[in-house]
Parts: structure tokens; C-alpha cells; sequence
């Protein structure tokens, strides 16, 4: 396809990848790293601000994947303001490490088609 | 993955796919549905309205993807309000067929995904 653009440089395929569940989205970049962010602060509050994202919002988040997830993704222990703890479960820690699986095999299947557009016919 | 879910069913592998220039996407599944569209209407302005969008959006969609490409991918002709008429180019055919053939090797990814999410281990 490079022949059609303007330069022949930095023209990139892109894209998103994400598992939908029946009622919403379970799994996405924006989750996953919400996930491996509760795993290393072990607090969705924290994760959240790390990510500039509200504490409700991650809530909501960490609900839906829990609520589409045979056994949840999070535990959380109760606490003070804004919760106590929260903590990967095993569920969780395989769910991590599945859909990072998939986003590599998706991120190799992009460098194939950014290395497509350049091929010549 | 399927030992994660709720349910063994209706999970699916989802996702979009684009291609980014310097500047700016340069074409997606909105732009290609544009083009195709002006393709069959021959007119930004009644391809627009079939998508339900404003014809200065895109007028803007059609100037981002002709000042991307090495060739115009739209040609237009002057005419009363809302421009007279348009059609695709020869090289706006070509990334039209490019771009679906990239966006069918996507869907056939997204079914391997798919299936691999109900893969026993």
C-alpha cells in the first residue's frame, strides 16, 4: 500500500483488542493495566490514581470484571475510606497473564501488517 | 481462558484496527466506510448523511486522507451548496481494497482468538 501515501515512512497499523463478555466488555488494555497496578500497590484507590482515573470508575471496572469472572479477578478486604486492600486473586493473575498473551500475538500480527504496507506488489 | 468466565459462552475476542500516519490516522473502518460510501452516492454530502454525520466532519475525514496520500484518494468536482459531485480515485479504490483485505485478516485473527479463548490447556 505504500505507494499510496505521501511518505514513505511512519505509516503504522494500529489498533485495540479487547474480550467481550455477553453484557459488557471483561477485558481490556485500560483493565489490564488496572489490574497489574492493584497487583503491585494492593489498593484500587491507588491504582486509580496512578492511572488519573476516579476511585468509582476503577470500582466499576474491577465490579464488571469480577461479575463476568467465574470467581473474581480482585479480592478486596474492607477498610477505611476508599477500602482496604485489594489483591489479584489466582483468577486474576491468569487473567493477566492470558490477555498479555493475546496482546503480544496481536502486537505481532500489527508489526506483520505495518510490514505489509511497505511490501511491493 | 474459558475457566475464567461466568459462563462458556458469548465471550469474544474484539477489536479495531487502523492505519497511522505522521500525523494523523490515515484510514479505519469509519474512513473506509466513508469512502465507500462516497464511492456509491458519489457525493461527500449524501455519504455523510448516510452515516449520520456532519458534512464538515467529513469533508474534514476525505482533506485527512488526500493530503496523507501521495494521490488525492477523492476527487471533487465544484458545484452548488454542499460541493458537487465526488468519487474515489484510482488510488482511493486501491486503499479501499487494501484496507478490507487487512480488516478481513483482522476478523480471521479476532476467530482465532476467539477460539482460543475455549481452548482446554
Amino acid at each position: 500500500m505504500h505507494e499510496l501515501f505521501a511518505e514513505n515512512q511512519a505509516f503504522r497499523a494500529h489498533g485495540r483488542l479487547w474480550i467481550e463478555g455477553p453484557a459488557d466488555r471483561f477485558l481490556g488494555i485500560g483493565r489490564l493495566e488496572l489490574l497489574e497496578r492493584i497487583a503491585t500497590t494492593g489498593s484500587i484507590s491507588r491504582a486509580a490514581k496512578e492511572m488519573g482515573m476516579s476511585y468509582k470508575k476503577a470500582w466499576d471496572l474491577v465490579s464488571s470484571m469480577n461479575t463476568q469472572a467465574r470467581q473474581p479477578l480482585v479480592s478486596t478486604q474492607a477498610g477505611g475510606a476508599h477500602g482496604g486492600g485489594a489483591a489479584l486473586t489466582e483468577a486474576g493473575a491468569q487473567a493477566v497473564a492470558e490477555f498479555r498473551a493475546m496482546q503480544a500475538r496481536f502486537e505481532a500480527f500489527l508489526a506483520d501488517e505495518t510490514a505489509r504496507l511497505y511490501e511491493s506488489k
